[in-house]
């Protein structure tokens, strides 16, 4: 039996005049790709190229819908009530997926982006409401979630299907979520260190906390970066670790 | 043999805290709604509820599309190249599409709005790369353009399906183009002479331009407008006597 | 010895095509404008057009800056930081002073809008941040702030002329805060009793509580409303009742 | 008797979460910069933190007000009226002075940015509607705009302080407007000989044109670029040419 992993990376960040990472490199190595819709990043022009660039190679499409805070790149807390949440991002959903009609591909799932993600995976009245719109406009798509969450779990409750979002280069707490930025063990940083703990969470459904309990997770995508050259190589070698070891890396579209 | 007309209407217009227009009372009147998108007008709560709306009234949807001008009310005359204009249509057809699916509405037509409307109808490579994105995204959505435009004409060449709209409140030159705002005959006030022109429009194909010639002119639909008591009257008086003379007053959806 | 008291209201909120508010109309009842300057409300044209008003009315101007959020008009709450706090502050308030230039008017004061006004009056770091910025660009206008809140104690730490605002339809805590909108006893709503506490909280500088306890209380200013014609005659009522009751009413400009 | 020339460049454009520009290297080689306003570009992070560099390095402020259209860096034409231009330019002057207030430092100069200087500089509606505004909120600013332009005339007319532009790297034609950029001899690129025609301005106010003809040009202020290496090269060997040649280079807050 085959294992098998996805990994993801967000794209199409760039806006306008402003030019943001190194999309063309980093669609070399990921299957699937994370577009941002216009909102927190990204514009019609950039949706469009990066929605073909992802066709030209062969990685999968998701939206990637985040708060209406350009400013502040998304990453801020906003007080947006369930109703809020729902429609925006069913908004951007639509818009990208206007992009996928055009080029002739399916998009394969919508992540949300930062504080949006953030707080949705955790918050139940977000979480639902975000649900109850994916449902609505088309259940194929997939719902790309923080593993083990409660939107996580919400999405598997109701038969949507999920893609569990673990991390290479962040640390678990014994609850399953990650260790807050500020704290000891929040990051991983060897690039050898983070593929043995992506291969146990993929091959062993196993993570070792902060306090060095080992438990479980599911990990069907893999987050990556591509905003350096270092982010790069380390999706890289995580890459041809994973291969190396005999894992199939794909996303949901090619299995 | 019966004569058709469909009855357009501006929707969705009002934005966060902002009311405008009388959404729900013009909506007993028209047969069509051009929904904004977010960009001229319009917020996805707004968007949401407004489809919900015109399935509830039995109102088909189309999206309007208008520049990235919320401060102009997409009015002002900005220089958008082909590319952004395909891009920007796609976008807020793709935004609106999405809540079409979440109420299980079919979208209707798209119709440009403000100085994108103007300017993409009389300018061949604007109208050309928005019907390009059109045709990309789904070849079955209705381009509603002004009646006798290259739009028009293209997108009959195209094979797209085509809803040439007329104004029942607007006078006509020569050429059919509509009378410039600033110049004498440009509105038509009175409702009774409107309808008389529109009845000959819809059932004889013909206008008395503003020198006194009559001309051909393909009527599909009339626009109208629901942001005040005395326009919803107006279109009430047209509506009832289309119906009167024998029009059939309905969209392209029911017929 | 007179006492005195301001009224304040807040204007300049319509947008583009959007009007808000019945400006004109409040004008004639309040001595202070806090005056929206783009972000949540409000754009160049209005902002222009309303310290005209206000000047022709004698009404003194102040700046009302909000949270970049003009979709859910200032009122969500935002995780701002320090900088991002003083400087979108100095942004908002350098934009409605140039206005008052050009219009030969001073300044008076400013408040903070929605969320930026509830989460900075309360919260130190914030609150600090905007008074380092209102200091810097000019010492002599004024802070309006909650009364008796962090940011009012500290402005008048620090020497900074502080108007302290109370509000006529709102119920108090035994802490001088205001009772949230949701609990019993929020609002005043009979505009007799609003009358009567609002001349004890200037006569006496007391307020009864929710409690029914009798608290200490400074009023500089009353914050009173003019977005429909109820409020408008409710301002106009407790307007005359202070002027009946030997209180005078007039901004601090023409003390 | 000397000659003095100032050397102006594009600052402060980077924007939320994206990099624009090297601000930090060309404010070595420039003696005054044109500070983007949060229309355009920038935002009020970027304003405050490029005003105090520029205190720092001795380099004056200009503000730098563009168009409503971050998306297309305010470089698109836009169909703007006398009073949006003169309240736009206002507005977002206003802005920048706040954090020049902030740093006490006097704003020397006000610089339109893109199409709205493209527009303003040749129509005389609204150059005449932003002179307009700028006079009314402090006449002591300076006008910065392209020499020989109908806005550079009519601010002399007026006795606004006038700083006329000139451009290193552009040709002329022999109206002493710029060469279309789609055009031959649009660009000097050489830097000896962009260099050899600065002097030729500064010293002797005359400018070979892409005819051979020499015509009179007034020369108070050369325009540079600071987004790449090897535009900060060309500034850094005008600059020392300049020196080189005995003229002192010099803002106008300096002489």
């Amino acid at each position: 039996m085959s294992h098998f992993i996805d990994l993801n990376s967000d794209l199409g960040e760039s806006f306008g005049n402003y030019t943001l990472g190194m999309d063309a490199d980093v669609l070399d190595h990921v299957t699937s790709a994370n577009v941002a819709c216009g909102w927190h990043a990204g514009d019609p022009l950039i949706m469009d190229a990066t929605v073909r660039m992802c066709k030209e190679k062969g990685v999968a499409v998701g939206a990637h819908p985040g708060y209406p805070d350009l400013m502040g790149f998304g990453r801020r807390k906003m007080a947006v009530n369930p109703d809020e949440a729902r429609t925006y991002m069913t908004y951007q959903l639509g818009a990208l997926q206007a992009f996928c009609q055009q080029h002739g591909v399916e998009l394969q799932h919508m992540k949300l982006h930062g504080a949006f993600y953030n707080m949705a995976c955790v918050t139940p009245e977000l979480a639902d409401a975000v649900l109850d719109g994916l449902q609505a406009v088309n259940p194929k798509i997939r719902a790309m979630v923080l593993s083990g969450s409660y939107m996580a779990q919400e999405a598997v409750r109701r038969g949507i299907p999920v893609i569990q979002e673990v991390f290479a280069d962040r640390g678990y707490t014994d609850n399953g979520t990650l260790v807050p930025r500020t704290e000891a063990g929040a990051f991983v940083k060897d690039p050898q260190e983070a593929l043995e703990r992506v291969l146990m969470m993929v091959t062993d459904g196993k993570v070792v906390t902060n306090t060095g309990k080992t438990i479980d997770i599911v990990a069907d995508s893999v987050c990556v970066h591509g905003d350096n050259p270092e982010a790069i190589a380390f999706t890289k070698y995580i890459r041809e670790g994973l291969t190396k070891a005999g894992v199939v890396v794909a996303n949901f579209q090619s299995r």
